[in-house]
């Protein structure tokens, strides 16, 4: 190892460090004590936008100038829209309940020994993210608030706007009197730092990945701590033969059309052959009306003039774009096994009337979200209830599905006795 | 990589494939089916007698002639008693409560999408574990029960008794009319086996490994599949200056001694130093009487003539023995700062009749059980009412203590809508 990348590995360890401790103060606060800092920052945010926009523009002309693309350069970009989105997001999340130090399961055993679960923070968390400098904000409050201490690693690209961020975030956490050490960002654009960083599983309890799957695959091989993460989501809606086949429509529209970039649209439709003849052409109507482009099956091509054939690889994949596979399938066995092999554990759909098959399908598909005569599109924090999200998992340890502050805590056991020993 | 070892690898990946698909399997089950199997391997276990004891002397015989010691061949030896141990074990099981397909945290949306999360099994587990047998048969059972499907990789010494347990379990597996494979046993003794076990991320959810440290290390280091575990439990009481001595005393003395080779086994006791006059003489007396040595800092070893001067070791020592490290700090501040540094996040206990300060310890302590006037021992999933146990986890996510059943399954998010679409 050069004596730079070593001075890098003790700057990375000193900030896991100092997290560590920091979090350690974070798990002892009252919700009170978080809320002003949300909110203090906040202000601070809205106070500084001259300044924030200022870092901001290097990140753009930069971006600019190394030739990403304008979609790219938008990413980054920070507004007053986004700029005020922030400062609203962390005034909401001030405005939800905290779970931290609450008791759950309790009871009271044979020998009079009072025992329960009670909610603390999971210790220091770190966040790796892509371009948005908006993450670090979001992130950084709703692990605040949940009582854990972030390390944030966001892109190289937005390296000047994280910074000012990180800064502006300080202000707030000093005001409100809470450790600064508690919100922290990697000062330096190095690629190393990573990996230093996910080397650091004394001080780091967990690593939540946010971006595209090149970076989320890199993160799981390169770190020794837990990460919460999904790959992608190639998501499925099943239309039964016993559907309403104008809310199967109006569906699948939704599912596939209203966000086609993000990872809960619908990728793939799946036909019972029972209904193909009449719901395909009705369907693909409203879907090509709405942009949509179509890869079907056999069956499906048959039924759908403007449909391209399908390969083995559309059955894979995740678009992310406004092209949908189709196929039609036997049964609902057969979709069901037809997600079984290509689905990615994210949200599975099926349209339906019929009670046992609604039953059946909710539970044995395996995914982190499965709903009955909906939209994919509702897996999502915000959606399902939980306020707020930092993402969300699609392997099952600790969650599974979107995580909000509840999965940004775990629970440790407490007991209450009256000089009870073991016999 | 040798041809031996391509047939081994390809032999592990067999196992995992087929556990992947007795998995999906196993989590449609009703309660009924899977108690039928588990009743029916308890009868199997009994009836198999003849036949498990005399491929068990083979081990033990073995073990004998490799110079075992004693303790490690009791360990070994599957008696009597150890067997109605084993089948009672799995009918007890049969009838703990069944939490897969349970739904929690059940909520309708402003839109009228009526969601919940519902229990479902992990999936596969791995489970790595030292000479006792028994524990194949344990595990094996309380993974059943959860609908999971396991992988039993036991210790090469016990390989004659673990593979004859595997041979009974499948006959009470395919009695029932579940799927063999849903249990499986590592048929060799070969050690590479573990470690490309540990790599089969894809087809593996979860290892636990059950053993001591060096085993446990040496599987986190090799596992590419999220492991829970705990490395050792260096416990604490504190003894307040409030506190009823008598219990205090009662509390070491158990915490100690009733167990001393386990890991919520009390290691090191702290006293306030306004009561050590008082009461180390009468604890160290109890202790002393129930076979206990005593390492002391500099105070300890002033009232306490027989106590050994403690070094630095002693504060981070796990003895698992009859020997206990005691300070004497001068308050709570400090005796938190000392559990801080040398704790485990096992299992930490204060004795005080003081309100704040047991709230306080509560809070502020980091372990997996925090425990007032109550001894250490109580760390335990059958104590705390979990039901049985497969392990005790000191890392926060997903379990941290004793985890039992609940711990073996995770959530989905199922949702039920009326055509609901997202704006």
């Amino acid at each position: 190892m050069t004596k730079e990348n070593k001075n890098l590995e003790n700057q990375i360890i000193d900030i896991a460090k100092d997290a560590r401790a920091a979090a350690r103060i974070m798990a002892t606060l009252s919700s009170a004590d978080k809320n002003r800092a949300l909110l203090a920052i906040a202000n601070h945010i809205e106070a500084g936008r001259e300044e924030i926009q200022a870092e901001n523009a290097k990140d753009t002309e930069a971006g600019r100038a190394a030739g990403l693309s304008d979609a790219m350069v938008d990413r980054l970009t920070i507004t007053d829209k986004v700029l005020a989105g922030m400062a609203d997001g962390l005034r909401f999340v001030a405005g939800l309940d905290d779970p931290v130090g609450t008791l759950e399961d309790s009871a009271i055993r044979p020998n009079g020994l009072e025992m329960a679960r009670m909610r603390i923070p999971l210790g220091v968390i770190g966040i790796i993210y892509e371009s948005r400098p908006n993450v670090t904000v979001d992130a950084a409050g709703l692990c605040l608030k949940a009582g854990n201490a972030t390390i944030l690693r966001g892109g190289s690209e937005a390296i000047h706007s994280n910074r000012i961020l990180a800064k502006i975030i300080s202000r707030g956490m000093a005001e409100a009197g809470l450790p600064e050490a508690a919100v922290q960002v990697i000062p330096t654009a190095d690629r190393d730092a990573v990996n230093i960083m996910l080397k650091q599983e004394e001080h780091i309890d967990l690593i939540i990945p946010r971006g595209g799957e090149g970076l989320i695959r890199h993160v799981v091989a390169a770190s020794s701590i837990p990460v919460l993460k999904h790959y992608k989501g190639v998501c499925h809606a099943y239309v039964d033969d016993l559907a309403d086949l104008e809310m199967a429509a109006a569906i699948a529209v939704n599912a596939k059309a209203q966000r086609p970039g993000v990872c809960n649209a619908l990728e793939t439709l799946l036909v019972h052959e029972g209904v193909a003849e009449r719901f395909l052409p009705m369907a693909a109507k409203a879907l090509t009306n709405a942009g949509v482009r179509i890869r079907g099956c056999e069956k499906t091509c048959g039924l759908v003039p403007e449909a391209k054939k399908a390969t083995d690889e559309d059955w894979a994949a995740e678009y992310l774009d406004l092209i949908l596979a189709v196929k039609v399938v036997k049964d609902m066995d057969d979709a069901m096994a037809h997600i079984a092999a290509y689905g990615s554990n994210h949200t599975e759909a099926i349209i339906t009337r019929d009670y046992d098959r609604s039953r059946r399908f909710i539970r044995e598909v395996d995914a982190s979200l499965v709903i009955v005569n909906a939209s994919t599109r509702f897996n999502d924090g915000g959606e399902l209830g939980l306020g707020a999200e930092i993402g969300i998992s699609t392997s099952k340890l600790h969650a599974y599905g979107p995580m909000g502050i509840k999965e940004l805590t775990t629970t440790k056991f407490v007991a209450w006795g009256q000089g009870q020993i073991r016999n």
